[in-house]
């Protein structure tokens, strides 16, 4: 427990597949720490647990503090949380058996625990020190390996009937070639990340290269910049040579702006945001993606709407989740 | 003012563009009088306030009460009304200045008044005593001359940043198309209601027939439902015809409905309400749409979302505004 006149420290951590991002706060909101540790396999929640709050002790042990001493704790992960299970489900690189997790972060912390979604909790960084501040209707969307989105309306974070608001993924933009695909299913990635993600990306540079070869092979800024091989084409070089100007890059990336233009209008008529945000990697590309999708978007919308890049970039869930651990209890 | 001991009395008023239905209910939900009038035009809110409080005493002497003895007015409109401002906006049907209207309702009634976008209060309505009893959080769609939706997301109706949250008219569910259109303005109709509203239909139908004259005519029961006048075509002589199956009408409601249930599917992943309620003219016309709305929407959604049709019909707003009056206050 922190002593009466010292300041209340709060810790955000941001559990990721692969990268695992801590960040301890002091309670004015200054940022003590922020660090990225190699997230460690396991196969269950049990020895996750164990291992991220060895990680943390030992993060906090370098600026003298122990976990005890904390006045909260915020967890994101990349998945769904139920506030009454405590169960992490659709999270398919944690793929752990359905247990609530909240006992087993209890045997290392008795304090404010906060659990939720990746994306919910980078919104809230975004709102507490990023693009979104002091807005009370922001819609952010991710545009990564695949697409996901988090709201906060009247100020606070809305997460829909089953924790399972923002599925933006699964917008449809395409209906007339939409309706011939199968039944949707949540195992698989949702029609509009088939195409405007990177994974979108890179499978459709992959295809249009694969079948400049069979006709004799082309020339492309994307080409070189992957190093010569089409296996290697990566939503990263294609961004990069549309930034440049080159042609095929251009002509690739018109679907996965569109679409991705298409579902912001659709969410915020909806929605009617203060302010659309605009976060992961392929979002983070680059003046010309964010013009395009401004321009696109535009061109859609009966009213204007404000769409601007996130801007913490990866530490905005674990801010997000210190902010949350801040204000929030379970 | 209501003496001590008396059940307390509130109304609702559903201002429509061609008709005004009035509600009155006393202070344990029960309905004491629903009735309809033609709204009558008046070119500003003043002299419209005016009529619309004469109508209500009117109505209120028939089972002796006066407008001052009510609890509480809630009064819906069809448009867009600031809550900072108080002005009429987005009401092609209500072609008023700008002004504030509230000082103009002050004149004829000094207790709590509400004042909303008709579909907000329909929704209300809806929760109150209709298909979406005790439900948090809800979707509303209206399908008739144009379409508009309301959302209620954890218990309360959500707005947005300027009241215009739910202008599910402008959705894009056919980007393919949608994007050689002119930049959209809010004058004319949405992308999604050009094609799957009342007005949509009737358009298409109408094109339709108008082609088949010139190849020399065709037989079909929507011809027949009309009078034999491809002019007389109206969305209802298509919606009825398909209910019998005629393969004109069928074909003619393909596009319609996908894409309505394409945006059902959007704004439901984006939302995960716990229902989706239809309501609107087109929405209540049997048994064939909205089995094909839930089969169509079902392939699109990769959880299983409740869709419903609205059950208060044309009662909806008013019953809603008088709940919101009930509890409710500016």
């Amino acid at each position: 427990m922190t002593e009466a006149g010292v300041t209340r420290v709060y810790a955000g951590i941001d559990v990721g597949g692969t990268k695992t991002m801590f960040c301890v706060t002091g309670g004015s909101g200054e940022i003590l720490l922020l660090e990225r540790r190699d997230t460690a396999a396991h196969e269950a929640p049990g020895p996750f647990m164990a291992w991220l709050f060895g990680e943390l002790a030992q993060l906090l042990a370098g600026i003298q503090l122990e976990v005890s001493q904390l006045a909260g704790i915020g967890i994101g992960f990349p998945g769904v949380i139920g506030d009454t299970e405590g169960c992490l489900t659709q999270a398919p690189s944690l793929p752990w058996p359905a247990e609530d997790i909240r006992p087993l972060i209890r045997r290392y912390y008795a304090g404010r625990i906060y659990l939720d979604n990746d994306v919910n909790l980078a919104l809230l960084g975004e709102c507490w020190k990023g693009a979104a501040e002091g807005k009370e209707h922001v819609l952010m969307i991710t545009v990564g390996t695949g697409i996901g989105s988090a709201m906060l309306l009247n100020g606070r974070l809305y997460k829909g009937a089953d924790f399972a608001a923002g599925e933006a993924g699964y917008m449809i933009v395409d209906a007339a070639q939409d309706r011939y695909r199968l039944p949707a299913s949540r195992a698989g990635f949702g029609p509009l990340e088939a195409v405007a993600s990177g994974s979108g990306i890179t499978a459709r540079a992959r295809a249009w290269f694969a079948e400049a070869e069979l006709l004799g092979g082309t020339f492309s800024r994307i080409l070189e910049l992957a190093g010569g091989g089409v296996a290697k084409i990566d939503a990263r070089h294609v961004l990069q040579a549309a930034e440049e100007g080159d042609r095929a890059a251009l002509s690739l990336m018109d679907r996965p702006l569109e679409h991705l233009a298409a579902a912001i209008a659709s969410a915020a008529v909806l929605l009617n945001p203060q302010l659309v945000v605009l976060g992961g990697g392929v979002a983070a590309s680059g003046g010309y993606y964010m013009k395009e999708i401004r321009e696109r978007a535009g061109k859609y919308l009966p009213f204007p709407v404000n769409i601007e890049p996130a801007r913490l970039g990866n530490t905005a869930g674990a801010v997000g989740a210190a902010a949350a651990a801040a204000a929030i209890l379970w």
